[in-house]
């Protein structure tokens, strides 16, 4: 089997850890902002100096082509993206395109010789984390936001617009060259896991037979306020008392559904949220995912079930949005596998918890994504780590496929 | 018995209500605002019209005295604030003052001679809604709190210091004014009740033990952060489920160890608190308060016997700030029954579970208070509301029990 080189897979990770990087390690690499920039600058440089021909669409998406041996073939393409959280680490999504980058080089600097042409991916704001919605710009081009909607929205936090940003980055280019499926004929993208599966278990590699389902709710809880010091307690209607049972009910019911099910209060917030005030409303947010839509739909059906009433609070629920499971394409995943066993890693199948960019685009081409481990599971933090060899792994798997897939397609 | 006039009583609340009158009812009359300083202004006008002297102290406490036919005795003095929370009623504090004033009218008006000089007071700041910490001023002349440390107080969203704010507001007098234990020999504070009791027991008229003991807590829950899509649920140690069990558990066992305890957990705080994010530290507030200073200690006793660890998160607390029940003068108690059973109103002894600048001067004074009803027991809101009728039976008991007081003291 072919194998990528684990210096410059290394020395990819560390020269790009610069852009953005924070006093302690870790990064803040918003969307279109200057380090985001610095980054696409030396990506371009890199890709460059390979030879490879620079495109970029009307949302700044960024295509880098080698070109195949075959005329008038579709191009293979892999990727992710350079942008980051607040307080993010060196890995989501930068792994992705470094390693994509490490497998172009390879196959240039080796002088293998491709049939398709290939392409190496950047994705405009995926995180969504200065501009929402996350996965922006592979929704723009999968018809999923529309691009005039997502140029007023404003940062968050700022008064810049997305289309402002856009503007002003000088990376704007042609929207004929959005990625399409008379042009393109697949889709790798490569991410750390952000989770503790494969670390736990001791596995190389992830393949991703999918992303998962999801809903996402607010559950609202509406009492009396009322003064902490007057107020007999069995007269109250305590939306926090009632707020807590149900986040402890929903542990309950939820849990039981299914082993592999996850679900997150991750947001509360309380009114008038004052110590000697009773509170008179507590909204708090539901977020739950598994692959099996039937288990969804019973997460679902235990929200509507709720009591309407939880110790004298009126209880109410807000659908916030959800999304169906995406299956990605077998063949893509046998070129994966194949890759994998070729190697001799160890590897389980799985499904993404998070969502990537790589679920719209497994709308129009056949598309798939594999994991490296993500130490103690940990990710959007500055500790986000995946060792020298584990990210050679990976960039180890992608080049056999695209090999393969190469041959094959 | 004496009784004050309905009428006057009625038209003082009205004429008051309108300083920081909100559209739709109530009003939000910070300290030493506009609206503060116009009511100030309205009572120094009233009290002055009725032959009183005007004195204000260092803090701008407001003593408005009328003479005793007896030279050399000390002053019996009767208020409470002017100053509301934002968004607050048209009764909590104000009605101190104006029952007060009230009784003062009728005793001059009508020709009543009492031995000792009578004495209407407004506090400043007892709210604490524009610079904490509530009770400011009786604090400070019941050395609670040092001058110099509250002058330095920001107000709340803004950058006025406390002491900038009663430099500008002409109301600045003599520390010497301060009320004190050698001019004054007893003191009276009605209120309206800002709880239930009264109203569901169809009482008038509510006699005021004392203040009950509290403590307030702050509670720690610190898990760890992770993603909600990508990490397992058996392995997360999700900070909001952990507070969510120690509130409930709260209830239990608080709940438990009197009938009449409160507790209340108005404040709580979760970071990151974003709702794709698993959270990994929630801090909430716990406040109790309870006669009975051996039931107080006992809930400290549950708090210190929580759980070090809950769902894989730790469990730390911090004590904010306590206080011992204050027990109100006996003597004092006892004009005001004398005076409730003589104008046969229906009454119950009971304790104020909300603080009063009564509470301190209790330490320096013969003090007391009494309560009329509040409607639905709300206070603190724009609905707060007593009955012109309660409101006039307040002043009536205030008169004849300061009537006894001169007569007995």
């Amino acid at each position: 089997m072919l194998t990528t080189s684990t210096d410059r897979m290394s020395e990819k990770i560390a020269k790009f850890s610069e852009f953005g990087a924070l006093e302690g390690g870790g990064i803040t690499r918003l969307s279109l902002s200057e380090a985001a920039l610095a980054a696409r600058a030396e990506f371009k440089r890199r890709a460059e100096a390979l030879g490879m021909t620079i495109e970029t669409d009307d949302v700044a998406n960024i295509y880098a082509t080698y070109p195949g041996t075959e005329p008038g073939l579709p191009r293979i393409v892999m990727g992710s993206h350079l942008d980051s959280v607040r307080s993010g680490g060196n890995y989501d999504g930068v792994y992705g395109v470094l390693s994509s980058l490490e497998v172009a080089e390879t196959i240039i600097t080796s002088g293998i010789k491709l049939r398709h042409p290939l392409t190496v991916m950047v994705w405009t704001n995926e995180e969504g984390a200065r501009f929402e919605p996350a996965m922006m710009c592979s929704g723009i081009v999968l018809n999923k936001f529309t691009k005039e909607k997502m140029c007023g929205v404003v940062e968050t936090g700022g008064t810049v617009t997305f289309g402002e940003a856009l503007a002003a980055s000088g990376w704007v280019g042609d929207e004929k060259n959005r990625l399409n499926a008379n042009d393109y004929c697949a889709y790798f993208e490569p991410h750390i896991e952000q989770g503790p599966v494969l670390e736990d278990e001791g596995l190389d590699i992830g393949i991703v037979g999918g992303v998962v389902g999801m809903v996402n709710y607010d559950i609202i809880l509406e009492g009396m306020a009322c003064h902490a010091g007057t107020f007999p307690q069995n007269k109250r209607k305590d939306a926090l008392k009632a707020a807590s049972k149900i986040i402890l009910d929903l542990w309950d019911k939820i849990g039981a559904l299914a082993p592999d099910i996850v679900f997150t209060t991750g947001e509360i917030t309380c009114h008038p949220n004052v110590h000697t005030i009773v509170p008179d409303r507590v909204k708090f947010s539901l977020d739950s995912r598994h692959k099996d839509m039937d288990v969804i739909a019973q997460v679902v059906q235990i929200i509507e079930n709720l009591p309407k009433e939880v110790f004298g609070c009126k209880l109410s629920y807000e659908e916030h949005w959800g999304r169906t499971t995406i299956e990605f394409n077998d063949q893509m995943l046998g070129f994966v596998e194949n890759s994998v066993n070729g190697l001799g890693y160890s590897y389980k199948r799985m499904y993404s918890g998070a969502g990537h960019d790589a679920q719209y685009v497994s709308e129009m081409l056949p598309a798939v994504m594999f994991f490296i481990p993500s130490k103690d599971g940990l990710s959007h933090t500055v500790v986000e780590y995946s060792s020298p060899e584990q990210c050679w792994h990976g960039a180890n798997v992608l080049l056999n496929a695209v090999v393969e897939a190469d041959g094959t397609l």
